[in-house]
C-alpha cells in the first residue's frame, strides 16, 4: 500500500472517531439535558407561575402538588371556643379556620366573607408569589390599597418564587418586610448561610407582624429580640395597638402565627436545626434526592424527618409529640379561660359609674399583657411543640397576668 | 531400663505436672481474689459500715469517697424566700437547705436544731444503711420512736447496703415503703429489670412519702399513679393533711422531692434512661470499668453522664439546661408569689367575723391545690428538669389555682 493511501485511511479514521465522539456528546449532553432539566429554554425572572417552574422540575412539582391533599380547615373556635371572647373587634372573632395547604392560600383568603374582612391588599403579601411583583409595581401604595382593588389582579398562590433565584434555584428572601427587619440587626443579606436561608425564607410569612400605623407596610417588630416579651416591649415603647377590644376596653396587639420566633432559642434550633430539616425533609423520588416541598406537620411523615435524627421508633416519636401537646394545650385552656374572666370583669367595671379610672387603666394594662403572651403562643403553629418549654413560660405568664387584670379590675370599683 | 523404673518417672512426672498447676490455679486465683476483689473472706450480709465493702471494691469506695467534695448546702431560702410563708407551721419553714452528698446525711439530719425538728425516727429512714436494720429490729415500732431515741443507734449514713446485695452486688429494694407500693400495684419485685431497678434502688427515697396518720409508717402516695394530680387525688381521697396552715388555716400536704414521680413520663424515661444513667455514668478507674457513686448533677461530669448520648458539646448542653431552669424559675417565682398572697388574703379572711364560711372553705381547698402543685414541682430536685414539660404545667397550675384561692377569699368576705 502506497505512503498517502496510508495517510487518506489514518485521516478518514480520525475524522470517523471525531464526528463519533461528538455525537456520543451531543446526544448524551442533550439527553441528559432534558432528563435533568426538562424542557429547554428557562424560566422567566419573574415567573408567579409555579406550574411553569414545575415543567423543570417535575419531582419538587409533583411533591408540590401534593399539598393539595390537605383539604381540612377546621375553626379553631372548635378546640379554642375563647378565641372568639378574645378576638371581638376583629375579623378573627367572626372566623379564624386552622390552615390548609400553601396551594391553597389564593382560594381561602378569597373566601373570607367580605363583611367579616378587616384588612386590606397587605393580607395578599403573603399569600401570592405576585404580592413582590405588586409591590414593585404600586410601591408603598401597595399596603393602602383595599383587599377587592387587589383580589382580581392575584391569582397564584405560594410558590416557587417566593424563596427560589429561578435561574440558580438558590435560596433567597423576595419580602421586604423580613429584608428590613433583617437590616435593622444590621445583618448583611448576603452573607447568610444556606442553612439560616432554610430557616429564613419560611420566616418571610411565619412571624408575627403588624401594619405600620402611617404606612400600613407590613413591619416585623424584632427590633428589641424575638421573644414574646421582647416584642410586647416593642410595642409598648411604640405605643402601639391595633385595635381596642370592644368589651374590655383595653388596647391590643394581635399575634400572628411566630412560629420562626417561637423556634428561635428552642432545643432544635440551638442545635442547629432549621425549619426544612422537619418540614421539607429529603425524600427520594425514583433515583432523584430532593427536600419534600410538602409543607406539613413532621408527624405525617415522620420516616422522613424525625427518625433521621431520632432512632427510638416512629411510635415513640408521636407519644412524646402528643404529651407534650396536651400539657400545652391543658396550659393554654387555662390561660384561655382566666382572660376571658379578666375581659368580663374588665366590663363590669366599666359600666360602674364609681370606677377608679386610674386602677381600670392598670387592670386593663394587664389584659394587654396576659391576652398578648396567650396568643402569641396559641396562634403559633405545633401546639407549642416548636419550643415547649418557652411556650409553657409564657403561657404561665398569661395566666397570672389575666388573674392579676382580674383582680385589679375588681379592686377599681371598691 | 527396666519397665517398674519407667512407670515410676511417669508418675513422678504426672505428679509434678499436677502440682505446677495446680499451684498455677492457685495463685491465679489468689491473684484475681485480690485484684478484683480485695482482701479474702466476704461482706457481712448486714454490712451497714460502707468501708468494709470499699476494701472489696477499692475503685467504686474511691468514687463514693468523692462525694466528700460537695461540703455547699446553702438555705433553699436564699433564692427561694416564700418558701418560709408557705411552710409556716412545719420545720421547713425553720430551716430548708439545700442537699450536701449522700455521705453527710446522718451529720446533717443530727445537726437540724432540735427545737426545730418536727418528726421521730422515721427521719433515719432514708439517712442511713442502718435503717432497715432497725425497721427489721424494732418492727412497726420503729415509725413511733423519737428522733432521740434513735439518733445515737444510727450512725452510718447513706451506702452501699441499700441498694447491693453484699453477696451478688446484685441491685437490691431495702426499703419497705417502695416494696409496699410496687405490691399494692400488683408489681412483682422479683421480676423487675436491673435497668428498671437502676431507677428504683434511687426511688426508695427520691419520691414524695407522708408519714401514715395511724402507724406514722413511712408510705407511698402511689395507688392511684404517680403524677402531681394522681397523688393529690389520692390524698383527698384519703381524706389526709400533714399539716394545718397557721396562717391561713388550710389543711395541707408537704411535697417531698419527687424525683422518680417527677422523671416517669419525661423523655428521658421514656427513652428507657434510669436515673444511674444520668446520675452515675460509666467511668473508666486505672483499666476498669464502673458506675460513678458521686451521685450529682449530671452537668458536673457532663462528659462522661450526657455526652454519652448528646453529640453537640458540652457547652451547648450546659446552655439548654441552664435556659430550661431559667424558664422554671421563672414561672416558680410567679407560682411562689402567688401562693403568698392567697395565704395573706386567707389571714384577711380569717380575721373577718362577717365572712361566708362556704367561700372561705372553697379559698381554702384552692390554696391547698396551689400550694401542692407549686411544692411538687419546687422539692423536685433539678429545677424541672428532669421533666421540664410536665413541671410547667404543674406550675401553671399553680399559678391559675393560687389566683382562684386569692379571688375567692376576697369573695368570701363581700
Amino acid at each position: 500500500m502506497e505512503a498517502s493511501r496510508i495517510k487518506q485511511l489514518v485521516a478518514l479514521g480520525v475524522v470517523a472517531i471525531v464526528v463519533m465522539v461528538s455525537a456520543c456528546v451531543f446526544f448524551f449532553n442533550r439527553n441528559n439535558q432534558v432528563a435533568l432539566e426538562g424542557p429547554q429554554g428557562e424560566i422567566a425572572a419573574d415567573e408567579t407561575n409555579s406550574a411553569a417552574w414545575g415543567q423543570f422540575y417535575p419531582a419538587h412539582w409533583d411533591s408540590y402538588q401534593d399539598n393539595m391533599a390537605n383539604t381540612l380547615n377546621p375553626s379553631h373556635f372548635e378546640t379554642k371556643p375563647y378565641m372568639q371572647i378574645i378576638y371581638a373587634g376583629t375579623g378573627f372573632a367572626a372566623e379564624f379556620n386552622e390552615p390548609r395547604g400553601h396551594v391553597y392560600s389564593i382560594e381561602d383568603v378569597k373566601s373570607i366573607d367580605p363583611a367579616r374582612r378587616k384588612a386590606g391588599a397587605s393580607c395578599f403579601t403573603c399569600k401570592s408569589t405576585q404580592a413582590p411583583g405588586m409591590i414593585k409595581e404600586y410601591g408603598d401604595h401597595y399596603y393602602l390599597m383595599s383587599f377587592d382593588e387587589m383580589k382580581d389582579k392575584i391569582t397564584e398562590p405560594i410558590g416557587c418564587l417566593d424563596c427560589h433565584d429561578p435561574k440558580t434555584m438558590k435560596l433567597r428572601l423576595t419580602r421586604p418586610a423580613l429584608i428590613e427587619a433583617l437590616e435593622r440587626q444590621g445583618r448583611s443579606i448576603d452573607k447568610l448561610t444556606n442553612q439560616e436561608m432554610r430557616s429564613l425564607v419560611c420566616a418571610q410569612c411565619h412571624v408575627t407582624y403588624y401594619f405600620h400605623p402611617d404606612t400600613k407596610e407590613v413591619t416585623f417588630p424584632w427590633d428589641k429580640g424575638l421573644t414574646a416579651q421582647e416584642i410586647l416591649t416593642y410595642y409598648d415603647e411604640h405605643n402601639f395597638s391595633e385595635w381596642v377590644h370592644p368589651v374590655a376596653g383595653t388596647n391590643l396587639v394581635k399575634a400572628r402565627h411566630a412560629d420562626y420566633e417561637t423556634f428561635m432559642g428552642s432545643t432544635h434550633q440551638s442545635a442547629g436545626l432549621a425549619c426544612a430539616d422537619c418540614h421539607m425533609p429529603y425524600i427520594t423520588v425514583g433515583n432523584k434526592k430532593i427536600s419534600s416541598h410538602v409543607w406539613q406537620s413532621p408527624l405525617n411523615n415522620i420516616e422522613q424527618s424525625c427518625t433521621a435524627c431520632h432512632r427510638n421508633g416512629a411510635e415513640w416519636l408521636k407519644n412524646r409529640v402528643r404529651t407534650i401537646q396536651a400539657q400545652v394545650k391543658q396550659t393554654q385552656d387555662l390561660a384561655g379561660a382566666a382572660v376571658v374572666e379578666a375581659i368580663n370583669e374588665l366590663k363590669i367595671s366599666r359600666e360602674t359609674p364609681t370606677v377608679d379610672k386610674t386602677k381600670l387603666q392598670e387592670a386593663m394594662a394587664l389584659h394587654r399583657e396576659a391576652q398578648w403572651y396567650l396568643d402569641y403562643a396559641m396562634v403559633t403553629n405545633g401546639y407549642g411543640f416548636h419550643n415547649p418549654t418557652a411556650t409553657l413560660n409564657n403561657l404561665s405568664i398569661a395566666i397570672d397576668k389575666a388573674h392579676k387584670a382580674i383582680a385589679k379590675a375588681r379592686e377599681a370599683r371598691r
